[in-house]
C-alpha cells in the first residue's frame, strides 16, 4: 500500500520525535575534530535519506522491469545488467562482473489434488531441483508426520507406498527465526521418505500466510539415494488435509509435478568500488543477492536489498568527501540455490589488498528497522557506540547479539571477516517470502526509508571511521 | 486461524462483560406473563449459543467434506444431500426440495502475461460465463480507464482493438458497500467495450486483498452485442500493470480464457419447516444460499450463512416449547448466478397458508455481528427494541437502517415481505470473497459464535413474539 509522501514524511518524523532524540544533535562537543566532521556527515546522511523514497523508487524499477530472477536464468542476467547500468551512472571507481556456472531447474505446472474421502484442490508448487512425478502423477495414501525430524524417525510401514505430509506450522517472529526451524532436517527427511519407500513428500508451506499460495525453497538429494518429488502446500490446503485426516478416513493425494533440471547456466556477481581515501586496502563490504525465486517477482527476498545497495552506493558517491577506507558494493547471484554467489566471491575476493574488515547484507525483506546487532573487536567499540547513537532517533536499538543476517556472508564469516547487521522486522515477511505474494505492494514506503537509512548510516560511518575496525579476536 | 476453546470463551465473555451488561438480565419485571417467558427463553437460548462452537463445527464440515459447489453441478448437489441428511436429523415437520434447470459454466485453465515493454506473468481469472478466447488467446495492447462508467464513455479510438483494463480499486469498509459499487456499470461496460471492437476486457478484481489471488463474479452479455472475453485480474498484478503503463510505453498483455457454457444442468433449494403452535400460516424465514464460487471452499460466501442457518434450526427443535409461527429454514441454489432458487422460491412459496412475515439471510461471511438493521410496522416496534436488548450485551446496536443484507430476499422484498439483518463485520470480508482464499482458516470462532447467536436469537424472538409481526406499511 502507498501512502502520499507527504504522509510517510510526517510518520517518519514523528517517529524521530517519539523517541526525544530528532531535535538533539548526535555529535557531541568533546570529540575530536576528525571524529566530529565524521558524524556530522553521517547525521546528515541520514537525514537526508530519511525524507527520500529513492531508494523505493529503486525497488519499484527493479520488480516493474525485471520481476522474478531464478538463478541461472536470462531473466537473472537482466538484473545484472540492470545493476551494472545503474552503478555506471554514478562517480565509482570500478565496476565489473564475476561470472560462473550454476545449475539450473524450470517449474513446470504443479498439480495438487485430494482424490479421496472428499475431493478437492490442493494449492501446490515443487521445490526448487525436485524430480518431477511421473506424467500422470503420484497417487497415494498420506502420511501425516508433525515434523521433518519425526519423517527422519519414521518406519518403512508408516512411509511406504505413501505420500509424507509434513505438517509443521511455521511460528511468526519478529526476528524470523521460525523459518530457520522449519528447514532444518529437510535433507535428511527427503533421504529417509526415499529410502522407506516413500513416493514422495508434501511440505505444509515455510511461510505465515494464511493465503493459497505456497512458499518454496531449494532441495538437494543425499548421494546414494533415490530422488523422489517434493512439493510444498499452502496453509489452507494444509488445513484441509489435515481436517480430512482427522476423520480418521483413509486419505488420497495425487500429485502432479512438472519441474525439471536442465543444461547448467550462467550466473554471476556484480562488484563495484569506491575506492578509500586514506585506507584503501581496507574493505567495507555492502552486498545483497539479484536472484530471486520465480513465483513472485522478489521484491522483498531480495529486491529490498538490492535497492538498499543501490541507493546507499549513490549517496556515498554524493558525500562531499569519500570515506577513509574501499566501500564495496557486491550484488550476488545464485543465493537462492545455495549461496553459489558469495562462495565464488570468497574464494577469490580476499586479498591483502582488499583485506575485509567488515561486511552487512540486509536480505531479511524490507520491513522497518529495529535492531543493530554484531560485536566489533574492542577497540572498535567507540565506532559501534556512535552508530548506536545515530540511529536511536530512528527507533532502533543497538544490541550486542551475534549478527545473523545475511546468508551471502557466511562463506565470509567463515573466513573471518567480521559481520554487522541492522535487523528488520520480519513480522509479516514471512507471509510472502518465497511465494507468488513476494511483490511490490507489500512494501510500506515509510518502513523502508528507515532501512535504506539504517544500512547507508552504518556503511558510510564504518568505512569512514578514523580508528580501526576489526573483527573479535583479532588485534 | 483456531483458538483454544477456553480463549474463544474467555474473549466471549470479556467483550459481553465490557458492555455492563453481562449480569443484567433482558428481562424488566413490569411485562406480562407471556412476554416474560418468551424473553427468557431467548436469553438461555441467547447464552447458549454464545458458549457453543456448534456453527463452526457445521461449517467446518461442510467445507472439509464438500467445498467449493458452483451452481449446477455434482457438488452443489452433494452440498444439498448434506444439507438434507443434516436437518432429517432433527425433529422438523418437513423437509422437501424444489429443483429448477440453470445454465452451467466451467472454468478452464486461465493464464495471463504482460508480453511487453516488461515481460511479467499476471494471476487472472475468467468471470462467470465469460466466453473463451481464442485457443491461442488474445494478445493486444492495454488501455487503462479508472472504472467501468468511465469504460462506458469510451470512444472507438480508445477502445478498437486493444485489452480494456479498469483500474479501479475497491474500498475497504465495514458495511460491504465498496464492493457494491465495484459492479456498477459492468453490463454496460462490457457492451460499450464489445461494441467499439474491443478485444478483452481485464478487470482490477473486486476485493480488497493484497494477495495474488483474482476475485471473480457473474456477468451477462447484452443480447445483440458480440461477447468478449471477460476476466479479473488480481490486485498485485493490476499495480503491475498500472506500474508498467506509467513508464509511458506501449503495454502489450496475453490472455488466455478456456472457461465455457455447456448443457444446463439441475439446482435446487432445499426447504424445511417447525411449524407454529399458534400461528403456523405466519412465516418466519431463516436462509442462505448453497451454492458457491469455484476457487475457494465457499466458506465465507456462505458456507458460514448455511452453518448459521443449520445450527439455528437444531437450536430451535432443542428449545422446550416451538415457537408461535412457522419457521422456515431455506437453502436456496444459485445465488451466484444470478438469484434463480430465490426466484424460484418466492414465485411459489408466498401462499396464504404460509404468509412470509419476515425473512432474514445473513450472506456477509462470518465477521463478528455488529448492528440490528431494519424496520418493522409501528405495532411490531415493541418485538424490535427487545431484540436490541438482547443483542446489546454481545456488542451489537440496534439502528433503524434499511435492511440491506440477503441478496435471496430481494425477490421477497419485492413482494413486500419484511426483512431485518443482523449486519457482521465485512472489514475483511472482501479480501477473500470470490476468490480461491475462501476457506476455513478465514473464519474466527470467538466471532462466529457472535453471529450465529445474533440470529438464532432475532429468528427466535420473532417467531415466538405474541404481538403481530408486520411490514412497514402494512397493517
Amino acid at each position: 500500500m502507498r501512502l502520499p509522501s507527504s504522509i510517510v514524511l510526517l510518520s517518519a518524523v514523528t517517529s524521530a520525535a517519539a523517541n526525544g532524540l530528532a531535535a538533539q544533535s548526535t555529535v557531541a562537543s568533546t570529540d575530536n575534530h576528525i571524529v566530529v566532521e565524521t558524524l556530522r556527515a553521517a547525521e546528515a546522511l541520514r537525514d537526508r535519506t530519511l525524507s527520500s523514497d529513492r531508494a523505493f523508487d529503486v525497488l519499484a524499477a527493479l520488480t516493474t522491469e525485471i520481476g522474478p530472477r531464478l538463478a541461472g536464468w536470462p531473466a537473472e542476467q537482466r538484473a545484472r545488467d540492470w545493476i551494472v547500468a545503474r552503478l555506471r551512472a554514478l562517480p565509482l571507481d570500478s565496476i565489473w562482473t564475476q561470472e560462473f556456472v550454476v545449475p539450473r531447474w524450470e517449474r513446470g505446472i504443479d498439480e495438487g489434488a485430494i482424490v479421496s474421502p472428499h475431493a478437492q484442490q490442493l494449492v501446490v508448487a515443487a521445490f526448487g531441483f525436485s524430480i518431477p512425478t511421473p506424467e500422470d502423477g503420484v497417487t497415494a495414501e498420506v502420511v501425516r508426520f508433525p515434523s521433518l525430524g519425526a519423517v527422519t524417525r519414521a518406519t518403512a510401514e508408516q512411509a511406504r507406498g505413501r505420500i509424507i505430509f509434513v505438517d509443521r506450522r511455521m511460528v511468526r517472529a519478529q526476528d524470523g527465526q521460525g523459518f530457520a526451524l522449519m528447514s532444518r532436517d529437510r535433507g535428511e527427511a527427503i533421504a529417509t521418505a526415499s529410502r522407506l519407500g516413500a513416493r514422495a513428500l508434501l511440505i505444509r508451506s515455510a511461510g505465515t500466510s494464511s493465503n493459497r499460495v505456497a512458499h518454496v525453497g531449494n532441495i538437494g538429494y543425499a548421494a546414494g539415494v533415490a530422488a523422489i518429488p517434493v512439493a510444498a502446500v499452502a496453509n489452507p490446503d494444509a488445513d484441509m488435509l489435515t481436517a480430512q485426516l482427522a476423520t480418521g478416513k483413509s486419505v488420497r493425494v495425487r500429485l502432479v509435478l512438472r519441474g525439471r533440471n536442465v543444461a547448467d547456466g550462467k550466473s554471476g556477481n556484480v562488484i563495484a568500488e569506491l575506492r578509500g581515501s586514506e585506507r584503501p586496502e581496507e574493505v567495507v563490504l555492502l552486498g545483497a543477492h539479484v536472484d530471486s525465486w520465480d513465483l513472485g517477482t522478489g521484491a522483498l527476498d531480495d529486491g529490498a536489498g538490492v535497492a538498499i545497495v543501490l541507493d546507499a552506493a549513490r549517496r556515498l558517491t554524493e558525500m562531499g568527501a569519500r570515506p577513509r577506507r574501499t566501500v564495496r558494493l557486491v550484488f550476488w547471484g545464485a543465493e537462492e540455490i545455495g549461496l553459489r554467489g558469495a562462495r565464488a566471491y570468497a574464494a577469490t575476493e580476499l586479498t591483502p589488498a582488499r583485506r575485509h574488515v567488515l561486511a552487512l547484507e540486509p536480505d531479511q525483506g524490507a520491513g522497518r528497522a529495529y535492531r543493530l546487532r554484531g560485536q566489533l573487536a574492542r577497540e572498535s567499540a567507540e565506532a559501534l557506540r556512535r552508530a548506536a547513537d545515530l540511529l536511536a532517533p530512528l527507533g532502533i536499538d543497538y544490541l550486542p547479539e551475534p549478527s545473523i543476517a545475511g546468508p551471502d556472508l557466511i562463506p565470509l564469516r567463515e573466513k573471518g571477516v567480521a559481520t554487522l547487521d541492522v535487523a528488520l522486522d520480519m513480522t509479516t515477511f514471512f507471509d510472502h517470502m518465497h511465494s507468488a505474494n513476494d511483490t511490490l505492494d507489500k512494501v510500506s514506503r515509510a518502513d523502508f526509508r528507515v532501512s535504506a537509512t539504517a544500512y547507508a548510516v552504518v556503511t558510510y560511518l564504518m568505512a569512514s571511521w578514523p580508528g580501526s575496525i576489526g573483527a573479535v579476536g583479532t588485534r
